[in-house]
C-alpha cells in the first residue's frame, strides 16, 4: 500500500484545514495548515503540511490550495429507503387534518400504498423518481449511501428496487450499499400467513445474492412487524449465504431485536429506542455499531429516546443516518440528519459527524473510509464553513463547496 | 391595471398545475391545466388554460410549456436576522458538551457575541458573509425576504447592517424588506441603563429613516428585552414617522406584547407563543398578523405552543418564518420552517403554505404579492413535485424548478 501510494501524487490540496476523525488526534481530529493527497483514488496523505516528505511542488502532478476551507471524509448514510414510487405527502396532510392512523389505512395510505405504487412502477420510472433524492442527498456532501428493498414485497419487485439501487450507484458515481428488507411489511396477499412470507423472503434470497444484488439483510422486526422468530429465521438464512445482517430493532418497544442482531454479529442495529442496557453490552461485544435515526424519531413526535448513556458507557459507535422513507422520514439530508440527532438526541456536533462518517460506514461494514487518512479512498467533502460543528448547527443551507469519490470531482 | 396587463403578454406558460392560494378556489387555490402570463413583472392571467382570451399563440411574445409542473407564488419570508457576521456553531457545541447559560456567557458567547463579531465586520465583509444565507433562502423559493437589524447597537452599526441587507437585494434581485430592530439586546456601553438606550434607539431612527433604510421598526420586548413600556416608546417614535411596526412578543412569557403590537395597528406579532386569547381578538380586530417562528422553538426545545386555535378561532392570518439567526433559528430554508411548522404546531401542510406567501407578505405590509392573481408581482416558483402538501412534507431535499422574481427568471 505504501509503495503503491508513495509520490507522484495525482493531486496534492495545500492550505487545508482537516476534520480527519482520527481518534489520536483530538476532537474532529484536526489538522490545521493540512495537506491532502490522493492517488489512483485513495488518500496518499493526509496530515500537517510541514511534515510532507519533500517539497509540495515536487509532490503531485497537480498542485492546488484549499484556500483554508475544512475539508472532512465524505458522508455516509448507512440507513436510507430511497428508493420507492408515490409519495406520502397527502397521508402527511390527512394526519395533520385529522384523519386517525384508522381512516388513511381505510383510504389506502400507509406502507402498502408505497409498495402498490413502487409495483406499478417500471424499474426505468422507479429510477427516474429515486434518482433526485439520492442526488440531494449527494449534493449535501454523501459519497457512501445504503439504499433497502422492502416496497417489492415479491420477487420480481425486491429485484427491482436492488437493481435500481445498483444503477443509482453507477448514475451518481457514488459507492451504494444494497440490504435485501424484504421482510419489511407483509404484504396483502399473505395476509394472516406472516410465516409462509417469511418462507418466501427465505427463498428469494439465494437468488438476489446470485446476481449480486445483496451486500446485506435486514428485518423489520417489531409487534407492528415481524416477531423475533421471524427475525431469526431471515438471519440464518442470510448466515448461510455469508451475508451480514442489521435490524430496524426495539423502536416502538423492547422485543429484544438489538440484543439478536448482536448475537449473530450483526453489522447494526437501527433505531433502537427501546433497547435495554443488557443489549447494549451485547452490541458491544459483538462490535454491533448503533445506528440513530432522529427523522423518525422527529416526524412521529416520539419522546422515548436511544440508551444514550449506556451506548457512550459500553463504547458502542453511535452511527446517524436519515432513514429517508416517505412515512417516517422524509428526510433527504444527512446533515439535517446530524442536527436533529442533535437537538433531539443531545448528541454533540462531533459525534454526529462521527456518526455521519467513520461510524456510519462501519454499520456497513466499509472500513477503507469514514477518516482522512492515507490508504482511505479518497472520499472528502470541502466546505464553506468556519468550524466542524457548523455541519450539525445548520439547519438547511448550502455548505458544500466541492465533493470528491475515490478522488474525482462530483457533478 | 387591465389595459395595461393586456396581450401581447410577455410570456405565457401553458400546462401548469397552478396552487394560486387564492380563497375562492378551494385547498391551495388550486388551477389544474392551468396558465401562467406576465407582462412588465407582473402577472397577467393566472387561471384556466381552458379560458384564456383567445389563441395562446397569439396572446405572447413567447408561448412555453411548464410540463405539468406545479406552481406557487414565490415564498416570502417575513421574519430573518441573516444579517451578522461570526456563527454561534461553538455555543451550539458547547451546549451539547453539557455547559450551562451562565458558563456561556462566562466564555463570552451569547447574543452579544454576535454583536462583537457583527460591529468588527467592514460592510464589504459583512455583506460577504450575510449573502450566502439569502441565496441559499433564494434557492429554496424566497423571492421576498425581511432581515432586520440589531446586532449593531448603535448608529454606525445598525445602518452598517442595514445597509448589508438593501446590497443583499441588489445582489439578489429580489424584494428585500428592512426592519430596524435597535431594540433587540442592551448593548455593554448602556449596561443598567436600559432607558438611555432606549432614547439613543429612537434618536438614530428618524436619520436612517432618512437614508430610506428602513421599512418597519421592531423589538424584543421580553423580560430578557425590553419591557412593554420601552417597546411602547419605540412604537411611538416609529409612529411618528409613519412607519409600520411590529414585535418579537409574549416568546418566553405573556407581557401583553401582542396585544400592544395590535394597539399600535401593527403588521404582526412574532413568536407569541405565550399570547392569550383577548390579545388573539385585538389582533384579528387591528389586522395584525401572527408570525409563527418554529424553528427557535425546535431550537430551544420549547414546549409551550402559540394558541393555534384562537388564532383559527378569530381568524387571524398565521404566516411561518425562519427567524434566520445565528442563536436560536440557524436555519437557512423556509421550506424546513414549514415542515417543523407542521410538525410542531400542527400546521396543515395548506396553512404552512400560505403562512410562507400570502400571509407573510402582509405581515411585510405587501399585498402586492403571495397569490398568484393577474395584477400580482410576476414572482413565483416551478416546483419538481407532485403535490403541493410536498412543500412541508419533504426535509431538505432539492425541490426547486425554478424561480422568477417580477418575471425574470433568478439564477
Ligand atoms: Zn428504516
Ligand atoms: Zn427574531
Amino acid at each position: 500500500m505504501i509503495g503503491r501510494l508513495a509520490p507522484p501524487w495525482d493531486r496534492l490540496l495545500l492550505d487545508a484545514r482537516l476534520a480527519t476523525l482520527r481518534d489520536d488526534l483530538g476532537a474532529y481530529g484536526v489538522v490545521e495548515a493540512g495537506a491532502l493527497a490522493w492517488k489512483d483514488g485513495l488518500l496518499a496523505y493526509a496530515g500537517p503540511a510541514n511534515e510532507l516528505p519533500g517539497d509540495a511542488a515536487g509532490l503531485a502532478t497537480r498542485v492546488e490550495s484549499a484556500e483554508g476551507r475544512w475539508i472532512t471524509p465524505g458522508l455516509v448514510d448507512c440507513h436510507t429507503h430511497l428508493v420507492f414510487a408515490g409519495d406520502r405527502a397527502r397521508e402527511f396532510e390527512r394526519r395533520l387534518q385529522g384523519a386517525s392512523y384508522e381512516q388513511i389505512a381505510r383510504e389506502g395510505g400507509g406502507i402498502l400504498s408505497s409498495v402498490r405504487a413502487t409495483r406499478a412502477a417500471d424499474e426505468d420510472s422507479l429510477l427516474a423518481v429515486s434518482l433526485p433524492r439520492a442526488r440531494s442527498l449527494c449534493a449535501d456532501g454523501v459519497t457512501t449511501l445504503e439504499i433497502k428493498s422492502g416496497y417489492g414485497l415479491d420477487f420480481e419487485n425486491e429485484r427491482k428496487m436492488l437493481r435500481v439501487a445498483r444503477r443509482i450507484g453507477e448514475a451518481l458515481g457514488i459507492s451504494v450499499r444494497c440490504t435485501y428488507l424484504a421482510a419489511h411489511a407483509l404484504p396483502a396477499e399473505f395476509a394472516g400467513r406472516a410465516d409462509d412470507y417469511i418462507d418466501a423472503v427465505i427463498g428469494w434470497l439465494p437468488r438476489l445474492h446470485e446476481e449480486g444484488l445483496v451486500d446485506a439483510v435486514d428485518a423489520f422486526c417489531e409487534g407492528i412487524g415481524f416477531s423475533p422468530a421471524q427475525t431469526r429465521r431471515v438471519f440464518e438464512a442470510a448466515r448461510g449465504l455469508g451475508l451480514p445482517v442489521k435490524l430496524h430493532a426495539d423502536q416502538l418497544s423492547d422485543l429484544g431485536g438489538a440484543a439478536l442482531t448482536a448475537s449473530f454479529g450483526g453489522l447494526s442495529a437501527d433505531h433502537i429506542e427501546w433497547t435495554n442496557t443488557d443489549a447494549v453490552r451485547a452490541m458491544a461485544a459483538a462490535g454491533t455499531v448503533a445506528v440513530l435515526l432522529p427523522g423518525a424519531f422527529h416526524v412521529l413526535r416520539e419522546t422515548r429516546l436511544p440508551p444514550l448513556d449506556a451506548l457512550r458507557e459500553h463504547a458502542v459507535p453511535m452511527a446517524v443516518a436519515t432513514d429517508l422513507n416517505p412515512g417516517t422520514s422524509p428526510l433527504q439530508s444527512l446533515r439535517l440528519a446530524m442536527s436533529l440527532a442533535c437537538t433531539h438526541f443531545r448528541l454533540t456536533p462531533e459525534e454526529a459527524l462521527r456518526g455521519a462518517t467513520v461510524h456510519a460506514a462501519a454499520a456497513l461494514g466499509l472500513h477503507d473510509r469514514g477518516r482522512l487518512a492515507a490508504g482511505q479512498r479518497a472520499d472528502f467533502v470541502q466546505w464553506r464553513i468556519g468550524h466542524p460543528a457548523e455541519l450539525a448547527y445548520w439547519l438547511g443551507g448550502d455548505l458544500v463547496h466541492s465533493v470528491h469519490v475515490a478522488g474525482r470531482r462530483l457533478g
